[in-house]
């Protein structure tokens, strides 16, 4: 789609601009070459899904703009944050399509024969080169050219997403640690700490920033909620079925990582007692290999768990499609919306 | 000394209302019930340092006032952020006479007997909480009440802060990680990741907040960089020499860390080749036992690293007290200043 690529390119774009010109200065200075790198390497990478939704909330209530367009790629950097440091979390070695940040970390700090566990070294790098783009993010929002009044009600709102964020990451800490959460648990955390921050809060704080009236914040709000949770439901999906050209991730990572996602919990949820004797023990299983993520594919896909779940995903298209529906929104906005719920739910190519 | 007891009771007050009333609120759904414990023992357990010398830079320009008292508070639920960080990065086990935020939560998960690696859940878990003080100190300082042009004055000097210091840890990780760096790499270091941060920049903060002159927050720099650079030899000091109960971490931790820290690279320095020699053996021996760290101590101490050391804090300490008086300020604020000059840089009693 045309008008898509028109963003994402002026998205990454101004993410250049601010990268060269703020973060490769700030960097110098530590004597880690590589994490300009890396760093670049993330603002081209990114699929720019959090900048578009929220440049399609100003929309909403503005025209083009520049200094909205560099607002909203802000939340690019913001993305490089949550990325960067789950990365480290979850053990996560590869990110779109290249070693994750850690994992380029710790090889500089190898090849360069460095003292200390390279490991060590790299998680702590990603860990602090995280932190700087959550702090660099607000700086370039902050920076963008958005006045202060409008800017006045976008803190508010961009202050609850980051929160929002890292408790959700939290509560799905816990949830890897308990045993076995509830499809219900699952879901909480998956619209708290993807779903909303993908689409709901994004579209929000553009609509606030172009100063849209509640009506039109709140019905994008709903069609933000269910388009962001059919993404991430999505993203489970890929994450099990997908291939690692599409995910830019290790293929079959989060079942080697035997991590309780919506599909897993979804399968477990719907087998009979000995189809979930059977998942149960892949999911307890010391080391999985290829061949028991290969088989615990197949389970999943007996237990009719990818079937329902296109379902769900089918279901917040369609509340999502309606509610936008619903409100008065300039005409170029709602066709964007449309595309954007298609492209975020539809199984991939 | 009455007036800094009265500044450090009102910021733990102020922090205590924002902790209780909204970082609670926050965590609750997270299911970390004592993640909220963890936050509040490092809120009462701190010596307000860094709040109190933006309030002093505040008392440069302005009266006495709630609101810059909240907004210099926040700065605490920074320091927090930076602490529990670094004590994973470092591996530290105490922090302010208590186990340090990524232990607390390893045995949070260890006593619930959860799934996974206790140690490695304590220390995802102490990133988070980071992140979401980092978030949450700027949120409590754009709420402080403080009225919308004195905070902007105040985000540019802010950022840049928060960039310094994380971009110092950087720089201290590589230090860390190349075999021995001179004393001048790590008091450039120490500068920027620590001594800034402690006095320079709160100060300036505070009074450009409260709106001093160019010559008034300038000359507060200059006090606030030579304290700084005192204050972190003294802890280097204090991490080599101190007794735990002073320092609220474990005895020694920095020598058995075997960090070059400026102590260890100005013994380093100031040895002859036999003691250098021997003081480069206790650096590289795998495990250090706590005669060897007794040793080190000798060594050092024989090296006549403590004795210049003291120099160089008292060349300092004059230093700023010398510019201090060079400019026009409120004499409650001059007296102030004057206090935290020798409390920072004293020897303790």
């Amino acid at each position: 789609m045309r008008w898509r690529d028109d963003v994402c390119l002026a998205v990454r774009a101004a993410l250049r601009d601010f990268v060269t010109g703020q973060c490769r200065t700030d960097l110098d200075s530590a004597r880690v070459d590589i994490a300009n790198e890396i760093l670049l390497g993330f603002v081209d990478g990114g699929k720019c899904v959090r900048s578009t939704f929220m440049y399609l909330g100003w929309l909403c209530g503005a025209g083009q703009d520049d200094s909205a367009l560099r607002a909203s790629a802000s939340l690019e950097l913001f993305h490089a944050f949550a990325l960067m440091q789950d990365d480290v979390m979850d053990e996560s070695t590869m990110r779109r399509g290249r070693p994750a940040a850690h994992v380029l970390f710790g090889d500089w700090h190898r090849d360069g024969a460095l003292t200390g566990a390279s490991a060590r070294f790299g998680e702590s790098a990603a860990v602090l080169l995280g932190d700087l783009c959550l702090v660099w993010a607000g700086k370039m929002l902050r920076e963008s050219g958005i006045g202060a009044e409008a800017l006045a009600r976008v803190w508010p709102r961009y202050d609850d997403m980051r929160v929002e964020l890292a408790i959700g990451q939290f509560a799905d800490l816990v949830n890897d640690a308990h045993a076995f959460p509830t499809f219900d648990e699952v879901l909480d955390v998956l619209r708290r700490k993807s779903g909303n921050y993908t689409v709901r809060r994004p579209l929000e704080i553009g609509a606030a920033m172009a100063g849209c009236s509640p009506e039109v914040v709140g019905a994008l709000g709903d069609y933000g909620a269910a388009i962001g949770e059919a993404f991430q439901l999505r993203d489970d999906l890929l994450g099990v079925f997908g291939s690692p050209t599409l995910t830019g991730k290790s293929v079959g990572t989060d079942l080697t990582a035997q991590k309780a996602t919506s599909v897993v919990v979804a399968a477990h949820q719907l087998a009979d007692s000995m189809l979930r004797r059977q998942l149960s023990e892949l999911m307890s299983t010391p080391q999985l290999s290829p061949g028991d993520a290969e088989r615990w594919r197949a389970l999943i896909t007996l237990s009719g768990a990818a079937q329902w779940m296109e379902q769900l995903i089918d279901e917040r298209l369609k509340r999502a499609l309606d509610r936008l529906d619903s409100v008065d929104i300039p005409d170029a906005a709602r066709y964007a919306l449309e595309d954007m719920a298609v492209i975020c739910t539809q199984r991939a190519a």
